[in-house]
């Protein structure tokens, strides 16, 4: 089963960003630093999928230097996939470009990879695992 | 309940964008020609969402304007809410920039409004109604 995980948004403002789902009557969580990525996030959940709004908390946080060349707005895409190391490697086969080729482990083990802009219409695509 | 009805990607060629999600095994719909948008659509169901991937036919057309100011990548994310009248009100009031001020009728008859990036972090925000 493929559902979208996340929306990654990259913001210069958490408070402002959140305002209109708050009108919207959606809730948002509380901030939350990731001090290894160097972001403040709220949380924002909808349906089976969650918008992640990234304020970046200096500047050579990756979020930070997406801002500075593209302003604010959609900085990736995350999908849950059924089999991860499966796919990795059925992408890698049909030559598709990957930001790292190795697949990482994140926050509380989760395992995931990035798929280049280049082979996916523009859009930094994230894939998960559908069980974690 | 509020969802993630889904995400406009603006391509260059469907049948290159398409790749990747065929390649994840991920089904992918026949093309369609949207005329009144001067589009060419393929849709990717992913969970209780679909990703959109739209193709310019014409120059003069919305996305064509897109790829050439932005190149390809996301260009709308369009949630589904349960009271789009409501919502709209309230968003009004709070002084949220709106596309249009009225409530548009599209294909099939489904009601929408587009909410303008400068209001959402960047994101051009479509709002559907749950019931449509």
């Amino acid at each position: 089963m493929f559902t979208i995980d996340h929306l990654g948004i990259a913001v210069k403002s958490l408070a402002v960003a959140k305002n209109i789902y708050e009108k919207l009557g959606m809730s948002c969580s509380p901030e939350e630093v990731v001090a290894g990525e160097q972001v403040k996030v709220v949380m924002v959940p909808v349906g089976e999928s969650r918008l992640e709004l990234l304020e970046p908390t200096s500047d050579a946080s990756v979020i930070a230097k997406f801002l500075a060349k593209r302003g604010e707005g959609l900085h990736h895409v995350c999908l849950r996939v059924p089999d991860l190391p499966g796919a990795v490697a059925r992408l890698k086969k049909d030559g598709v470009r990957l930001v790292s080729e190795e697949i990482k482990i994140g926050a509380g083990g989760h395992r995931y990879v990035f798929v280049h802009p280049s082979s996916t219409g523009g859009v930094l695509l994230e894939l998960v695992e559908a069980h974690h």
